[in-house]
């Protein structure tokens, strides 16, 4: 199979940096250009960015050019990881002068007609892109992935629909990778907790709905699921992994077992179709009491998988468990370079 | 007036020493008896223990000999401090031989004689302890507080009785200090989340609701408050600080506004007798959006406060906020320490 | 003793509010105007800057309007955390129209007729001022602090004078503070060192030469200590205080006891003068093993001791040892508000 | 090639986790036998053993029984993790009983008569083998790997001694993981530094002369070398990678480039052999001002590279640099396998 050549929107970023890692040595897709802001244009991209991830920055794409973030040299395939500030505008340029662009930025997630994808959970979701097209004419489209603390939470909940899920509280503790760089100072972390995220618990609120939530019979919408999530999302001085405290109410309680069977045996079209970046089941569920925990659990399989621990009654709900996931992998770049295989697979490219 | 002398059980340890650091320029009690276990008897304090607290070390108690933790020589007011493998036989022995023995340790806490204390929300329940002189046949007493994060918790609670308090969803993430010395290895936490604490929950979803209770008639007993309370207790990488992400249902839902008046006007015995201990306000709910925060408040009013922040309706029950209190003062021995106020100034040591 | 009305250069980043705090119930000076950027001014101070510290913000202070930082309003005495990005030229202005400027900030630490003070170590430099009168024409004056990092090395070298010091070799262990806020990233320094902090080392070099040596006999110069000193400064994830590890030459090797004699003795004019922010002992020697340590130390005595431990001999030079200070409190804002005490008591405001 | 059977002793502790860690995919070695204290005798490893690494623990292992380590059943070829307390004692057994004893313990390393290998630096010094069986009369062997801190250093070293290395001045700031499990207690190390490891210096300053000796004519003892190490270790909160800054003195100057250049063309005969664990180049020294770092840089290329950066002239000796290395890896199992491959090319097993 010849490479597929794609682009990154905001390379120079946190999430841009970690789709030139992911895509490092990637089967099918090759780094071919690179754009971010003009404060970069025309500087090799190791002059333009400081590398700081631990994985080695490959030389071919050090010594790449960045070009400004305006259509026109990009190939097809674009991944997005800008800023939300900027990204509405340009990856709508990008779209409509024909690009496929996979976002992890949130400008888009909720529109109607836009895919918000896990492709575990959802990927019959892309049928909305006939409807994109038809309603935006544009000539590309713009494909989704949810915010990096709501894919942990959609993907232990999506396979407990089966029970009726009714209810979700949910309290995060987020790693600081979450906020990009600078992001966080250090002052303000370092030994402690700040128990908000701005705007976050609003996008934990939605999003699920949305993912968890059925193709209209038109194929152009989603109707939304009606579970109600309530979320409290706090950062912790961790690295990397969002871990998720949850409780869920379902309209009717199985055994536990029934609940840990769900999750175990949960798998999606990504590994119906062997996708390069699928873990070999999405969700792992730990029976250790102590069990997930950020630094040994959240790089398992890559990266791209959700560990769920702790099962056990609430005395308010049904259950309470904790989740875990890899926030800058499973909950942005990786995902979204899930979302791209997908498509390849399924033709959409 | 003339200074109370108080003996310290578990003096060696982390709670001990806290007592320590707590006392040593108190206007009443002072500390002229140390108790440990046999590897330290006959030691002066500095040689039994080495010091981990920033505050000074006292010389008075630095070259005071440990004794073995038996009655005998204590004065008759007896902190403890001491472990839970050990607390239920010691503390027993001691009340049996008529010291007051005022406990941080659990082993008595839920018994229907001992009065578990906060002292601006249930100090009436001192009444028990006249049943538990009779039932026991103990020339002393056992007074206890709650465990450091039922203390956060039932504190922010308290004031929402006058609503119809009916459920509080919990999620705790716990400072290491909590675990006393050596607790929690650096392995385990540096840069991560430890999801669980072994017996924690079934502390914080029982305590609550002692503590809320209402003395019974007969002044025997303690009527339990019918609070649900469910909870997930995590250790995170913070020195000091116990905070708790909380959501409350109440049986008819009064404005914010009204919630945070009720927080902001409560009080209780100590403030009405002025005990040295006592902050001027228990609670302090602050408006700053990102608030509390451990490195910042943990330590106010000298940490015998309790904050909160961050009060929004909760999609699923009705209100969600933040709280947080300092878990060695406020959650242990100057929780301890208040209780030994409000004794002292009601006649009862 | 009516109060001196003094003003904050730079009140609204870290060492402006460090300057607050510890301003607070200062016994001589009252905290009467606050200079900042445009940005801030003709805004109230709790407005214009987010309080980041855990000690309570006056509210004397906090309704304080905010105004520009050029002279016109201000007090006589005007202490200085501006960045010294800025720093030089405003200060300059300060002085220039009569004002007693006492800057933490670098830029004119190095000027011959500038006095580079640690009041315990050479209080007498204070009569440069009248050189810097007659050579600049100000109607008023600037005195300067050390580099954070220095005051701690050039305090544990003092008293080494005696010893005929020759040579130190420093590595420093430094506080995320020390870089202010937004300062360092979480993602830089979360469970990591950075071995490298610009600009730090030519300090470290430079000042001590300055701070130790002699006033020369015409009052208007500093004849440099010929201390040689070679630093390598590193950040390290600790909130406050900065530790050093150093190696000493000295021309001729005392025993070690002398060289402990010679720190726990060393006091000077603060002492002297019981100034109020005067530790009864500048410099702390600690005998356990393992101290000292950020966590337990660097608060001691207010924050303005030097601990210092681990003395042994060195194979390549004469003794090793581990000195630390705390940054903001003995480095930065303590070290101008003791030069401003002495510069009251000795009749220079 | 068939697979070579080896054990593993002290199996349960941290280093013998990582022996398992990086064994499980070795194209050579294959574990076959766990040897641990009688508390885990008879115990399935996974019941045995809480598994405390990020990467996943082999299945084979997990089931395999766990003996006590005494001579027996174990595989001529035992890597050692074992405590320094018991070590001396059953790794001499071993050797007595005709293992090979591949040790990280520190209780042979000084001896004349067992190898203290870094295979770049000193491959040669295994013909001290023959000496140790004629002299000591055991059928088996001992070979040693350095202290975690002293592999950095004498690698950083090695390549110097061309200029005439004289001496090195060095403080450390070493990870966490240095110290096993449950090792340090973060109530110690959380936002602290410790500034002392209890008998750490006494081995970077006596190790190093061993392992960059010359073997004596008589191939029976190693011909220390002459260069004079000073050492201050210090512990910070850094999860791996223990952190070296250093200053050399060198009987003739170099270049900086010539220094540089020695250091990235060194390499020794696990490249020219092509051992599964060399890494290409065993030092890498980089160019970025602020490295090396922990988190970025220790585990390059398997955690098997020395990085070395900030090169630049010392005001008291002859240059300055920053050395870092992966402290389990490097500096403990990955050092061990590493002189077991090369035993194993060398015909010594």
């Amino acid at each position: 199979m010849s490479s597929i050549p794609v682009g990154i929107l905001g390379a120079t970023g946190m999430v841009g940096q970690q789709f030139i890692a992911l895509l490092a040595n990637h089967p099918w897709f090759t780094v071919e250009w690179l754009g971010a802001s003009q404060r970069s244009e025309g500087k090799a991209f190791k002059d333009a960015a400081a590398w700081r991830l631990p994985s080695h920055l490959p030389d071919a794409v050090a010594t790449k050019v960045v070009e400004t973030a305006a259509p026109g040299h990009a190939p097809k395939l674009v991944f997005s990881g800008l800023d939300s500030s900027v990204a509405g505008e340009i990856e709508g340029a990008f779209a409509q002068a024909g690009h496929i662009i996979v976002s992890n930025s949130r400008n888009y997630r909720m529109e109607p007609d836009v895919p918000l994808l896990i492709p575990e959970v959802n990927a019959d979701h892309l049928a909305l892109l006939e409807a994109q097209g038809a309603e935006r004419g544009w000539k590309g489209r713009i494909v989704t992935n949810p915010n990096c603390a709501t894919v942990v939470i959609a993907m232990a909940l999506a396979p407990l629909r089966q029970f009726g899920l009714q209810t979700a509280m949910v309290t995060t503790l987020q790693a600081i990778s979450g906020a990009g760089y600078p992001g966080v100072p250090s002052w303000d972390i370092l030994g402690n907790i700040i128990p908000q995220i701005g705007g976050e618990e609003e996008k934990v609120e939605s999003e699920s709905n949305k993912i968890l939530g059925s193709l209209s019979r038109s194929k152009a919408r989603v109707e939304l699921h009606p579970v109600k999530v309530s979320a409290t999302t706090t950062r912790v001085p961790v690295q990397n992994g969002h871990t998720a405290s949850m409780s869920v109410g379902l309209h009717e309680k199985p055994p536990a077992e029934a609940v840990i069977d769900a999750w175990r045996s949960f798998t999606g079209r990504p590994q119906d179709l062997g996708l390069p970046s699928a873990p070999p089941r999405p969700i792992v569920y730990l029976t250790d009491v102590n069990r997930p925990q950020p630094l040994l659990d959240a790089n398992r399989d890559g990266g791209m998988v959700v560990t769920i621990g702790r099962l056990r009654p609430c005395p308010l709900f049904d259950y309470k468990f904790v989740a875990l996931g890899h926030n800058t992998i499973r909950g942005a770049a990786g995902a979204a370079i899930l979302n791209a295989e997908l498509m390849h697979r399924e033709g959409l490219l």
